[in-house]
Formats: C-alpha cells, sequence, structure tokens
C-alpha cells in the first residue's frame, strides 16, 4: 500500500465515525485502494464466508493467500484474480514482509497454530486478524498481543458478531437495562461433529473439543450482552464416545456469576445441534435463537420480535471495522485483549471440570 | 356415592379403553354419577384451575371443599353449589370418611402439609390427588404411598403434563426416537418471584425454593421424554437476596447423566420468566417454548411446528384419567411413585448443590 493511497482512505474514512457499515462508501473507494488481506489457510471458512465477503468489503480486499497445497494456489489466484507473487506457502510466508500488496494477513488455520503465524505476520510488520478461539492457551494469546504491539501492527480478533445487528442490540437491550437488568442469562451452541478426523477433535491442534471451538460463542454473547466479565464458575465435562474424544470434552455446561448478580448457563456439545442466547430480567426477555451461525440470527423478546436486516456475510462489517480502526489508528472493540478474555475464561471452564470444583477469576 | 353410581360408570368407562379423553363420554355420564371430588385448600390454583376444570370434567366433579376460612366455604358452596354438609376446615376434615359424596381428595396445600392431608385423606377412606412436588421429602413420599396402600385407595399427583398432547407428542418423539436419540436435552423453568411472603419462599412450608416448586417440572419433562431415569447428576445453587431466601436456594441449575448417553443440562429460578423444553439428537431437535405453564404450550422441531388443540384447562383431562383408574382399579401414569421419582431426584439434586459433588442415583 502506498502512502497516497493510505493517505486517501484516511481522508475518506474519517468522514465517517465510529463503526464503519459496509457499503457505507462503498462508490467512493476504488478497488486499489482499499486495504490488502492475505488469508493464511484456505479451508471451508475462508472459501464459503471470508472470500466472498472481502468481495463486497469497502475498505479491504482479497489481496493475497498462504496455502499448502499449490493446486489451491492457483485455483484461488485465478478465481480470486491474486497475482502470483500474492501467493505464500508456509515456509516462504515471512517473506510477505516484503509485499506492499498485503497491509493485512488474516490466520484461519487450526487453532494450534494461531499463535505461530499470529508472531509471523506481526514479525512481518503487517496488521493481524486471527480466527477464535485467538490460540490454545492464555500464554500463547499473551505472547501474541505482546508480539503485535512490539511490532505496532494492529491485532484483532475474529469476533464477526461483535458487528452483527442483532448481537449489537442483545448488547443494548442487556447493558442499557431496557427491560431491567439481566437476572439470569442462558446461552448454548452444538452441533453434530459428522467428521471424526476433524482437526477439532485432535487435542493438539484444537485444544480442547466442544467448549474450546463453540464455548467461546456463548461466553462472548453473555458477557457482551452483560457488558460484565465472570467472577466465579463451575464447570461439568462429558465425554460419550471415548474412540473419538481422547482428552478433550465432547460436551461441556458451564455456569458463570457475574457482578451484578446475574448467573448464566451454556451447553456446549459436538453431540447435536443448539444455538441460542436468552436473557431474562424479571417478567420481561429478549433472545436470539438461532444465535452464532454464520448465516444470520433471528430474534425474541417479552415485546416482540427482533428482526434486523443483515448482510449475506457478517465478516464484510468485522473486516471494514478493523480496516477502519487501522486507519484511524484506533483499537478495534474485537481486538486481540478481547480474545485473551475469552481464553482465561475457557481455561477456568476446563480447570472447573477437571477439579470438580469452583473456580474464582480475577480482572 | 352408592355402589350403584360406581357400577354404572364403571360399565360406561370399561368400553372407552386407554387414558379417556375429556369430553368422550360428555353427553353420557349424568352429573351426579360422577366421581365427588372435594378440594383441600382454596387458594388460587383452587379457584383458577381446578374448580373451573372440574365443570368441565367428564367423570368428575366438585363436591366438596376444605378450608380454614368460614367466609371463603360460604362463598364457594354458594358459587358451586355445593351442599354445606360437604364442606370442612382442618379440624373436622377427618370426618370426610363418613360422607359418600365424596370419592377422591385433592391435597392443594403448601407442600409441607402435602403428606399429613394426604394420609388422613387415604385414613378416611378416600381415593388422594395431591399437588406437586408430592411431598417434602422422600420419607413423607414413602409413607404417603405406603398409607394409601394400606388403605386401598388410590394415590396420584397432580401431573396434569402427563395427560397434555405437546408433552405426550414429545414423549412420543423421545421414546419412539422419530428424530434419532436424545443426546442433549435442555429444560428451564423460572419466574420473578412477586411476593416475598409467598409460602413457597418458607423452608418449612415450600420446602425448597425453585428447585422443589420449578425443578419438578424440568426433571418430568427431561425423563419423560427421555423414558430413563437419572443415573448420576450435579448441581449449582445460587442465593442473590439472602433477606428473602433464607435457607433455600433462589436459583438452581442441575445437569443429570442418562443410561442412554443422553445429558441434560436446567435452570430454574425465582429471579425471572423462562420456559422451556428442548431435545436434540444430532442434526435435529424437537421442543416446547412455552412449555409448563397451565395456560398452554407452544411446540417447534426440525422439522417444522409441533401444534395441538388443547383444551383451557389442563387438569380435566388429568382427572378424567384419575377417575377412569379408580373406577377400572388400574394404577395411574402420574401415580404416587411417579412422584416418588422426581423427590428422590430432587433430594439428590439439593445434596449436589450443598456439596458441590455429583451424586449417583440408583433405582
Amino acid at each position: 500500500m502506498t502512502h497516497s493511497r493510505r493517505a486517501f482512505i484516511q481522508k475518506l474514512s474519517a468522514g465517517a465515525g465510529g463503526i464503519l457499515l459496509s457499503g457505507q462508501l462503498k462508490s467512493q473507494v476504488k478497488e486499489d485502494r482499499k486495504l490488502g488481506v492475505a488469508l493464511v489457510g484456505l479451508g471451508n471458512y475462508s472459501t464459503n464466508q471470508l472470500a466472498p465477503a472481502l468481495l463486497q468489503s469497502n475498505l479491504c480486499r482479497l489481496a493475497g493467500i498462504v496455502t499448502g497445497t499449490p493446486e489451491k494456489a492457483e485455483k484461488w489466484c485465478k478465481q480470486y484474480n491474486i497475482p502470483k507473487e500474492n501467493a505464500y506457502n508456509y515456509q516462504n510466508f515471512d517473506e510477505i514482509r516484503n509485499n506492499p500488496a498485503i497491509d493485512i494477513v488474516y490466520v484461519v488455520l487450526p487453532n494450534a497454530m494461531h499463535a505461530e503465524f499470529t508472531i509471523r505476520a506481526a514479525n512481518a510488520g503487517k496488521h493481524v486478524i486471527c480466527e477464535k478461539p485467538m490460540a490454545l492457551n492464555v500464554k500463547e494469546g499473551e505472547a501474541m498481543i505482546k508480539a503485535c504491539q512490539t511490532a505496532k501492527v494492529h491485532l484483532s480478533i475474529g469476533y464477526r458478531l461483535y458487528f452483527e445487528p442483532h448481537h449489537l442490540e442483545m448488547r443494548r437491550l442487556g447493558m442499557e437495562k431496557v427491560y431491567g437488568g439481566v437476572k439470569m442469562i442462558e446461552s448454548s451452541l452444538g452441533f453434530q461433529m459428522a467428521d471424526p478426523q476433524s482437526w477439532r477433535l485432535n487435542k493438539a491442534l484444537g485444544g480442547g473439543g466442544a467448549v474450546m471451538d463453540l464455548g467461546v460463542y456463548c461466553i462472548q454473547g453473555i458477557r457482551r450482552t452483560l457488558g460484565e466479565l465472570p467472577t466465579a464458575l463451575t464447570a461439568q465435562g462429558y465425554v460419550r464416545d471415548e474412540a473419538i474424544f481422547k482428552g478433550i470434552y465432547e460436551m461441556m455446561m458451564f455456569q458463570m456469576e457475574f457482578p451484578s448478580g446475574a448467573i448464566s448457563n451454556s451447553t456446549t456439545t459436538y453431540t447435536s445441534y443448539i444455538d441460542r442466547l436468552y436473557a431474562t430480567t424479571g417478567y420481561r426477555w429478549f433472545g436470539l435463537e438461532p444465535s452464532y451461525n454464520a448465516t444470520g440470527a433471528k430474534g425474541n423478546s417479552s415485546a416482540g420480535e427482533l428482526t434486523f436486516k443483515t448482510p449475506l456475510f457478517q465478516q464484510i462489517a468485522q473486516m471494514d471495522n478493523f480496516a477502519d480502526c487501522i486507519l484511524k489508528n484506533q483499537k478495534s472493540v474485537a481486538a486481540g485483549e478481547e480474545g485473551l478474555i475469552d481464553l482465561k475464561i475457557i481455561e477456568a471452564i476446563k480447570r472447573a471440570a477437571d477439579t470438580g470444583k469452583k473456580v474464582k477469576l480475577s480482572w
């Protein structure tokens, strides 16, 4: 990215204020002036969500790829008109530092590779957005934040729901106590893990089963609605199929206590489908079902339906926000520190399940 | 009830087979040939649910009352055309043994009085239906069953949902594995306890806060849908307002493990509204929301809505079933033993919450 291009976008976005909504400046920003994003890892999420979202982003464009499969590189370069010099593999990835077309590296790899590639991207001088959960553990998450601070690059987590209208409304209703203060909040997420070979079931790659993968959504939904962090929690882990779930929990329930007195209860599971966020304040309530899936939420409340028009891809707003933050040199609401909070909670949940004891948290 | 009246109804109902549905024989059973029910305790539930339901029952009629308030006795006798000799108070209640107009005593008192009045009614030779939860603890429940066995009278628990079409469909879908075997099941029930003077908040009268009062619904919904009994459980109890909740839990979460491998998760709370039963089998699911309230359930599933026409009062089918069982000398599906199962589970939940340890159950 040339200095003049950055200055041009800076000028444009300065007038927009706050979170830039997708399409807001569509006609104003020329394609070659958008921030260039390189996707690291071309699996299902990159293929079906991120790449199409980037086509509709106002401030970002898909400018590069990193993949270990030469055939994929060729296919993607052709499909997305990516110059061959912007296609990297995991060995030559660090050379990306010399490529001015890449402003942002988006890490879409198995959890175990998040820390390494975030740190390598930061060391290459690129801003980084990393998929959730941020890393395998708190120690890795802290190292990632430190590397980005040292390199003076921005770090964000792929928390698309921080920018999703139904979730923003849940947060507004909860934090502004529109229906009164939330006293109890339930959130559960589960699906049937059909592929026993998935990296998500490999402890070394995925890091911890259902709660690692799905718990981060429930935790986020609950704490963002309450605008609070939990001070204590309990958890119960279950394994039904020990041949598939080795050293990780297939199902995890957890209960969190918040300073306001609100208590949450959650189920995360790889056995079967559930997708829900529900907050109740007394006589009144508000919630989403489905809540977390990438294809759209549906809201309801004691006062009637909560329905918002949403773009086909939630990642458009997520990417536009990150680009906007980079251009304005502001911390994103979905910065690395948010990912670290969730990792701390997940570690506490695992410890509570392993020990059967209540775990206290301090912030 | 005269012998000839009983014989007449016996003849009628013998042809009906299975559970008698309300209205089925409406035109055939004359009012004075129905089984006479005496309501013990004329609070909200008797006033707004049971009395109007009995007006529409096919096999029962409101024939007597037991109340400590003379003004209430007078009002009810007038309103429901009850002869004054069928109105008792708590002192002269045992004289009911000499009243042939009363076939069934329905105990609608605070939980702490269930055992005493069930046993007194049995000793008076009357069949008994007792509101839920059956008693304060397992010991009382066992004594109630024994007293009814000794007196050779039928005992049933006021489990209206055993006869409610949406709940019968949940049970069919679960037990027949219509959508596959249930792997995870959530059920929660809560409301805002507006009256701090309620007997439900008095440990001596209510017996145990939210889980005692509301947990029985969730337990029932879960175990009836699965057709199984839990073999282990964990629980977490919370008190937010210690001035009101003395020695009882304001909120209780609990998780149950079943022989099939299904796991449940529940919240019961006196803080705020929730009313839900949800079963998930893999890709598919089925559930009710609201689920347990007396004014009607609403069903949904991965295959579309589950909607049934329901009578205004769920207790009509409950009472017709109990009368039918009495007339045929068959055990009700909602017999005392069902209430005892739920008491055993509630006791285990309280022990799990008190100790923070998993409690195993054997049956």
